[in-house]
């Protein structure tokens, strides 16, 4: 087990009717907000009244700024700057997913710097300040409603980068489960295939003596095996639907990777996918994390034959520690095809060729090797991309 | 699944040689500070010069106060209140296990508040201002490194009485696995005993919809069963170690209760035995949590049938639930016998006496009935501590 420090005081605020809240959790930070949200489904399913109404009657002046897209761009992020730097804004208030929230992260850091926000995505260049954010979560998948991390795209050359700071990561978050009965299916499994790649990209490495964060993160992945199925079959049950939400926080919130080296691949060969091709991250993540297990397994056949055992309930082969190993990942696959999500780059929509395959595995390097449980170069992330075909 | 709120900023700092941290954590809040530390097993095992060293370069000025007791007395959190008084000390550094901890979160109630302290243990009363607490952990089992909870025994009486707030979180927690090679066997045991308690009061409740908390807390539990005895066989072993002292933190931060109704009838019903008999509070779960599972499993057989398949790999009997569950109860019992700790009053070196159990279960019940899971009366309470012996 390695050292490590571990701190997360982001405050969840969880269950139903808890947006009423949010008016008097912003309030402790601000009376001057900026309200962050997507493609306007908090309109339709009335989200965003519960949140306007509560807001009002703290007093609060908003000024809104609605179209986060899925892979939000750099754009928007630019926009929302110049709307707090003209409007004397001090609060960025999130509504929505993954996205807006990380969205908002990045108008937070861009807000009190003078340069381009783009600086702190394309280097390692450290956050110094930023303003304070909070979250109305909507969508439970990328966790960044209590994590330290902000994705974003770079709409030139399609660019998806990331930067880690403490100082973005949100004061609150606000989670109703009841919000996320009228997610589309194919979200619902696509965030489910985030959540699960958050705890995989943890869970895969050599560290040894790991077994407690070994453990919760086989009982997180078990819970999202066992709830996804049931909460697309009744999408109004609380039961499901709220088991999944909280661990799609817990999943991400730095808790599963305590004392261990993480991995990150599988994410990075996929943002390079759903940066050029507008893939849904989590479905995008079906793709990748399945190929780079069957290239990588063999590094740990333990660890894998584990995974196999514990979270997919197969019968250990004792004898053959490989096909234990290689069944576990046929149980992910199949599972993620159960819910209705791709699990080959051939069941996207666009096709992908040689030539751009060659070109995504080259800008995944271009920084160097990728991952840590092994170490990628280009040539492995394009046998990768191929393993995925 | 209930609505909840759940924040927990302490900061884990966790691995070998982190004591060295030390000044440099408590200087993030103060230069005077009160160091607080048992009975003297710091002085034999080295630890006490590590963290002195870390605080003299950091230049931190330090009052030491030595002596807390396990089951810590009122006595001593007055002299520490009155040390903090006459000293100007504005920040205590608890170095030790739970008692010191606690002992160090109610000198700092104590000093901002113009009364007893006692008030705050006696009543409901509201704390309203504390000290900031830091800890070196030197014993994993209470979890009150990042608890929001104090216990402390009045001499006059053996009362043993709780206080909860997030303003006694501790800041910090400064944990090195190393530093529990030198626990004796006992403590050890008594230490896992504590920590699967706090897991198992969050973990037998009534409430549905709770199966990410349930699989967190079996995870838990199972850290807890694999690693103790390794712990014991090889006292300097460091990966049982390290997965025991997170586990011990993680237990109790506030995490497996969320959403659930706890229940906490067994702690109450420990606490009069330690308040009158001086048991070590690990030692006295050991025996009241496998009697009050006895007395109250027919409440939810299937829990309990859950908790025997889960953590205790019981083959179910699906034609008796009720067998499944009753074995889940022996083999927590066998496990506690098995690592050196008592299941029974009659283990103890004391006697108890039929009028003392009586007093006992008075003294439980005075302000009404315990637990959650089922509530508990005198009579039952009674029965309990006669099915203990």
């Amino acid at each position: 087990m390695q050292n490590f420090t571990f701190q997360n005081g982001t405050e969840i605020v969880f269950g139903k009717g808890v947006e009423e809240k949010t008016g008097e959790k912003v309030k402790e930070f601000s009376d001057r907000t900026l309200f962050l949200y997507g493609q306007g489904s908090i309109k339709k399913y009335g989200i965003y009244e519960g949140v306007v109404s509560s807001l009002e009657d703290s007093g609060i002046e908003t000024v809104e700024l609605g179209g986060v897209q899925p892979n939000p761009r750099l754009g928007l992020v630019k926009k929302g700057i110049d709307l707090c730097e003209s409007n004397d804004l001090d609060f960025i208030l999130a509504v929505g997913g993954g996205s807006v929230i990380d969205t908002a992260k990045a108008i937070a850091i861009g807000v009190p710097y003078e340069g381009d926000v783009w600086d702190f995505y394309e280097s390692d260049k450290t956050v110094e300040k930023a303003l304070p954010v909070g979250t109305v979560l909507t969508i439970p998948a990328a966790g960044s409603e209590s994590s330290s991390g902000s994705v974003i795209t770079k709409e030139e050359g399609g660019y998806k980068r990331d930067v880690g700071s403490e100082k973005i990561r949100p004061k609150f978050a606000i989670m109703n489960p009841e919000f996320t009965y009228t997610l589309p299916d194919f979200q619902t499994a696509a965030g489910a295939a985030d959540i699960m790649s958050h705890v995989m990209e943890r869970y895969f490495t050599n560290e040894p003596d790991v077994d407690f964060t070994d453990r919760l993160s086989e009982a997180t992945l078990k819970t999202i095996v066992e709830n996804t199925p049931k909460a697309i079959e009744h999408p109004e049950s609380y039961g499901p639907r709220s088991q999944i939400m909280w661990a799609s926080t817990v999943a991400h919130n730095d808790l599963l990777g305590t004392g261990r080296e993480e991995d990150w691949a599988s994410h990075k060969i996929e943002h390079e996918l759903s940066g050029m091709f507008d893939v849904t991250h989590g479905a995008g993540l079906a793709i990748t994390f399945p190929a780079w297990m069957k290239y990588n397994y063999q590094k740990n056949v333990e660890r894998f034959a584990q995974f196999a055992v514990r979270v997919w309930n197969v019968d250990p082969d004792f004898f053959s520690l490989e096909e234990t190993a290689l069944q576990g990942i046929h149980e992910l696959e199949e599972f993620y095809k159960s819910i209705g999500l791709p699990t080959r780059l051939e069941d996207l929509e666009e096709e992908i060729s040689e030539e751009e395959m060659k070109e995504m595995a080259a800008k995944c390097t271009e920084d160097g090797p990728v991952g840590n449980f092994v170490e990628l170069n280009e040539t492995d992330v394009l046998k990768i991309y191929k393993l995925a075909q």
